[in-house]
């Protein structure tokens, strides 16, 4: 008999640890349950939804359940709740969403890949009509409905972090006022408040009006927010869209008695495994390790859902795999502007008792007599007197961003300053100045370490 | 009294250590000895200048004599031909070539930083007025006024390295019709074949009349060459662009008796030391390691001279810095093409006795849905069994090309493609897919890996 595995939730970490299971061993029954009407979408891709027509939402979905079963011998049952978990049993209760049915499952190996979920709200403000949080395409969905249906022409975004500028700009984009409230003193919490600068700037030369270091309440009329208050401030706003914090989504797992960590997510071994035999857990639900502190966290990033769940699966297929940990890597377009991050920020490495130091220098992207040069700018931060590097963030224009990827690297393998400086980086005037603005950061940052600046 | 530090060669690698040593010792006294008439120029600005107006070749210059003294308090003697190294004397002779007066000059130390020069033509077709190569900012000037003078309307390219790709697309780009000739049976061999027949379609997409497999001569009649002869064709052409291979500039060298390397180059240990006392040499001229091979090799790569020249100057500065090699990572814009490469190409990683494999994919720079989404092919070569990266080259759309120093740094590390599978490489629609493009490949090449590809 076939081996049955199933696989709660459908999306970046269900969905790689069932293919990658499969492939490695066909002979493997598995299952995705998955509670929305969707799998194998993207989430960043929300944003764009707003700025496209009716049909096409299908262009954020990779597989439906008849697809991924024809290709890849996956079933997937969409509109499905799973209720309980019963780990002696090794078994599983959940319900059809339509029909209201309930199904009992067996299994031999379950993956938890639930993901996150928003912070919640009190009843009251989460029932309103115009209050939206964006965690499924769903809520994509019911918002770009909304913004045609009633001709919005005004939003007020509260929380400025990944979410709250993805959508700030797309509703920007959209031809909206819109307002963006922050509770802390900078927007963009994962950069050094010297950087999110950069970005605030940007933010309102696209005519966002940005409230920092305000923790507004929103003013119910009926079953609508009509305004935002804060202090004596009253902004009237047609929707509010709220980005304050996410948590993983481990009621499921805590419910059937499976230790969550420090981080508040699932705690695993870097095989995937959980505390209860049989069960396994990937992705924005299941806790990681920053690679850096060596310290658990909960990480909402995409990217590592997927490397964890490529790990399951290939734990579920008898392969010994570990996921070694988490950079915090991320990317994302603001405006014109790409801004990314790795590792460690200034702020971050002396919280966690590291001796460091940062600097930041502005280079440019390629040659400065290419007509389409333009302005990077990177900070690197780093442990004294060594010089390891501890993290880098980079602001800039086109793709430069991107680069990144190479101070990833060169994190990950714990290099140096020095060692960056020396690298053989890729130069033509198209791409690059002679020395990369990445050797540029770190060539003053060895002036600081010896003292020199 | 000041130490006395002779440079001959005021560019890259020459300007450079110049720079560094007075930088971190500003008590030498240094002088740059440059026998063209710039010094601090960007030769590979030079297909830029083609498309520029009148006032334009002075962005390509970053320093000229005055500025380099006033702001770095280094002199430079422009049109100052060095003739003679008398090692033992620690003097050397040279002449300035708009009086030709000859001066004396000693030194505590000698920095050779000489370049390269293009493969000598006989005598008369080296005199043809229409036949160029392009070393030196005057080449690039000198054929930007017989372009416009003679208003030429084709060109003959012999040569399909990196100097003869530029100026083809240079010249295409100017409206001239070019045809590309090139000896061995693909272009650009610092690529894989396979490789390079992306580009050499995208030449031709261009118009470019591209023949391989052949070695054409040429026709000359009176001063000027007015045919390219191959096999029975003949194909007229208004100018002869050559780009027919280069070799260390190493004349003054050998004639002061310094060693040479199996390379051609000038011998040097890590600290840029020559085989004579007192004098050491930096840049194209000098020779340096292929960092896989360990091998000698003659790099004719700016970012290497740089690389090169910087620790010529710690070392003129009394610092113990080391240069450890090259990967011979290059990069160059081909119309919309990025083509990048480092390591070890397939056929190389062969030749040097490795147990190679290569993989290549077609990856997206950006999610599928994202407007701006577009192709980028990425081969890796590694070594079996243990998959560690040997080498990389990428082609692709917007700056994907770039994404090359990704791999440089992994394998500079002795990264195997498990490792580069979980990297944390960021993600977001506007910049990657989800599995960066980087990560696919070193996917599929585990799949050949492990024999189930």
């Amino acid at each position: 008999m076939q081996e049955r595995i199933l696989v709660v939730g459908g999306n970046a970490a269900g969905m790689t640890a069932a293919s990658r299971a499969k492939r490695l061993a066909p002979d493997l029954d598995i299952t995705i349950l998955e509670q929305s009407a969707y799998i194998s979408y993207s989430i960043c891709g929300v944003p764009f939804l707003l700025g496209w027509g009716d049909s096409q939402p299908s262009r954020l979905v990779s597989f439906d359940p008849t697809r991924l079963k024809a290709e890849r011998d996956i079933s997937a049952l969409t509109r499905t709740r799973v209720e309980e978990i019963l780990p002696a049993r090794r078994r599983l209760l959940a319900r059809r969403l339509e029909s209201n049915d309930r199904l009992e499952l067996d299994y031999e190996h379950l993956v938890l890949a639930t993901g996150y979920l928003p912070r919640a709200l009190d009843a009251k403000r989460a029932e309103c009509e115009n209050v939206f949080t964006i965690s499924r395409l769903e809520d994509g969905l019911r918002l770009r409905e909304f913004l045609e249906m009633r001709q919005v022409r005004s939003a007020a975004v509260v929380g400025a972090g990944y979410v709250g500028l993805m959508m700030t700009q797309a509703l920007v984009q959209r031809g909206l006022e819109v307002q963006l409230w922050e509770r802390s003193p900078q927007i963009f919490s994962s950069l050094d408040a010297d950087m999110a600068e950069i970005l605030a700037d940007e933010l309102q030369k696209r005519g966002v009006e940005l409230h920092l270091n305000q923790q507004p309440r929103l003013e119910i009329s009926g079953d609508r927010v009509s305004a935002i208050l804060s202090g004596n401030q009253r902004r009237a706003a047609e929707i509010v869209l709220l980005d304050i914090g996410i948590r993983p989504n481990t009621w499921l797992a805590e419910r059937a008695g499976i230790a969550c960590g420090m981080s508040g997510a699932i705690q695993v071994d870097e095989k995937g495994r959980t505390s209860q035999a049989g069960i396994l857990a990937a992705g924005n639900c299941a806790e990681t390790r920053n690679l850096i502190t060596g310290r658990p966290i909960a990480s909402t990033i995409g990217t590592v859902a997927a490397q964890q769940g490529r790990v399951v699966g290939e734990t579920l297929a008898g392969l010994n795999s570990r996921y070694p940990g988490s950079l915090e890597t991320s990317i994302e377009q603001v405006f014109e502007l790409g801004v990314s991050r790795t590792g460690l920020t200034l702020r971050q490495a002396l919280q966690h008792g590291f001796r460091a130091q940062s600097v930041r220098v502005e280079g440019r992207t390629r040659a400065p007599y290419h007509p389409a040069s333009a302005s990077t700018t990177i900070k690197l931060v780093f442990e004294c007197p060594r010089g390891r590097v501890l993290g880098a963030q980079i602001i800039g224009q086109e793709s430069s961003a991107k680069r990144i990827d190479t101070l990833v690297v060169a994190i990950s393998q714990g290099l140096t300053l020095k060692q960056i400086a020396q690298l053989d980086l890729a130069y033509s005037p198209s791409y690059s100045t002679l020395w990369d603005p990445i050797q540029v950061a770190a060539n003053v940052g060895l002036r600081k370490l010896d003292g020199s600046i």
